[in-house]
């Protein structure tokens, strides 16, 4: 086996989820990431967890979905059963066709969605973890070799997570007292909100693996301005390019998009939470240093910010804060390597991807 | 997809498991079995079910309980708790490499096994059906080309099963009121035993799919006499050939293999009911031809008579009288197509594989 993927399986199991013996713990991962899936069930195996590892195909997935009448989706009780009684969830992701979902039409893929949301708030309140597998797919959407692609995706999540802790409470203490956030790029993008007594989370390779990011949710009601998500969006298998939201009192009140606009109308109008925000972020890994358009990894960029429509996470609204509440949670990203600025209550925090405590940071635009 | 494939799904959760809209369903299947479980998924979104596939991975499995410790084993609760709220289970069986566990030592199998005791007590409660996947480590046992076993697989799997029922219904009409069997296969098998009150089923390929046996449970300490299992048995991924075993008074009292007789050691081992017999089957299914190395195929060829030490099925035994418990349910099969007979309250119902109701039965040995 090759170390690298040992070493995988020994920070989800040890440092991700912190499994301990006799944990119930379900394994999900698609057929192609068998290889790291067999060394997780390895290493829970010798950690004397109970766990079962559920494979799961692309393919079967879309026959199901497109054999299936959108008004008879229904949460799948007995799943559920056995997500109550599971301490630990483990999801691999991995594609051998990024787009093997793409001819399912979104109103089922909404329809599931809605079906799902009491197994997705399940697994969120217990330990969970989700990872990537550099399957042949995904390799492809970054461009790459699969060789080179398995490379970039070690180098990403096997790393010193306390020292990227340490990295990224700078971030944290800047923003965790912070009100007013305001996000600028090109002429495009220029959007504030508060952040008030939200408390900002350290990333360091728990929930998301690879982790490096910071984030909090915007106060709901308080985003103004516009934004434009420069870097594409996967959605159900479908690539949204160039979205562009307008906010007013924290709702979307107009939008647009370059490719598969309805896709994202169909989002937006899931329901009431979709039109708001749920989620700022700020990525800090070092180790990306490219774009792969897989959100797991592109989020955590140094150069980018991003923010999700939707469900805002419960550990990141402070006590009497209202929580975003949906069954969406959609991650999008503003590309702040050049003509870029961060800027907390009044100052400014990051210019054109660089933090004012790195090196190289430039006080004033050249 | 291949129309075999289709109706193969089609049997399944129609015929087999009567799958009703909202009902709650659990796909078991290795990565093997991918294409027909595509097929599965595909028919019960059509149905209208709840469905979920879980794949498996024989090597995840082998990794996992070489890493576990044995005295570690514990009912994984959470699948446990799925299986209660789960109406209808689906196992396919397919393999590329059927020696995959054959280094987990018997031990680990055992400790395993009755840790799942519970699991497999829930899904025997509910609909269920265990079926094959021509793949190719299944054609590779039954020495042919994954082609041809493909053929062979369809043949047996997707026929008239009313016919089929109407043709075992002769047996069943035999066995069902009778006391005393005696097995005789030329001078190393002579067994007899009472079936007094116990019902026999008739399979048309409902648990099993092929079926095409007639069954019913032995009263446990009423075999008397010797066997010999003439067809290679598979217990986890080792072969035991020739199993020989001595019954007193129900009870296995000695025994031997010409290969891997400490597997068969450790499994009569397992508790009382493993050294008791908990089920006499007699095969019926005339399009499965030749032996496959397959208890699911071999087993109901119509020239075989098998027996399982362990566990009796439940609707197999009659009011008042004992079932046979135990984690173990373990067929082996004796060739009946020469030097052969089944004598039912003293008289030959098959001689030489070939039943009094069938053209070309003799009365007498020639």
């Amino acid at each position: 086996m090759d170390d690298r993927l040992q070493q995988h399986a020994d920070i989800i199991v040890d440092h991700s989820t912190r499994v301990e013996p006799d944990d119930n713990v379900v394994v999900n991962a698609p057929i192609e990431a068998e290889d790291l899936a067999i060394a997780v069930m390895e290493t829970l195996g010798e950690t004397g967890a109970n766990a079962t590892l559920n494979l799961g195909s692309s393919r079967a997935s879309r026959a199901y979905q497109l054999a299936k009448d959108d008004d008879e989706w229904e949460t799948p009780e007995h799943v559920l059963a056995m997500l109550e009684e599971t301490d630990v969830n483990i999801s691999i992701r991995a594609d051998s066709n990024t787009f093997e979902s793409s001819d399912v039409p979104p109103e089922t893929a909404q329809a599931r969605q809605k079906e799902m949301r009491p197994i997705m708030d399940e697994v969120m309140g217990k330990r969970w973890c989700a990872t990537q597998y550099p399957a042949p797919g995904n390799a492809q959407d970054a461009e790459m070799s699969t060789e080179a692609y398995a490379d970039f995706v070690f180098d990403a999540v096997n790393k010193d997570w306390d020292e990227q802790e340490a990295f990224q409470a700078n971030m944290v203490e800047i923003l965790d007292p912070a009100d007013e956030v305001r996000i600028v790029s090109g002429d495009s993008t220029d959007l504030t909100m508060s952040v008030d007594g939200n408390p900002t989370k350290n990333d360091k390779g728990e929930h998301n693996l690879p982790g490096g990011e910071v984030f909090t949710a915007p106060v709901p009601d308080s985003v103004e301005g516009e934004v434009l998500f420069d870097m594409p969006v996967m959605v159900q298998s479908r690539e949204i390019t160039n979205v562009y939201l307008q906010f007013e009192d924290g709702e979307v009140v107009d939008h647009g998009a370059d490719k598969n606009e309805e896709v994202l109308s169909s989002v937006l109008e899931t329901d009431e939470g979709a039109k708001r925000l749920g989620e700022l972020g700020i990525g800090m890994n070092r180790d990306i240093d490219r774009f792969t358009y897989n959100m797991l990894f592109d989020e955590k960029m140094g150069d980018t910010v991003h923010m999700a429509i939707g469900r805002a996470y419960d550990d990141t609204v402070g006590e009497g804060n209202e929580v975003n509440e949906s069954a969406v949670h959609q991650d999008m990203i503003v590309d702040m390597s050049e003509d870029s600025f961060i800027e907390v209550d009044g100052e400014v925090v990051q210019r054109n991807g660089t933090f004012t405590f790195e090196d190289g940071f430039e006080e004033e635009e050249a």
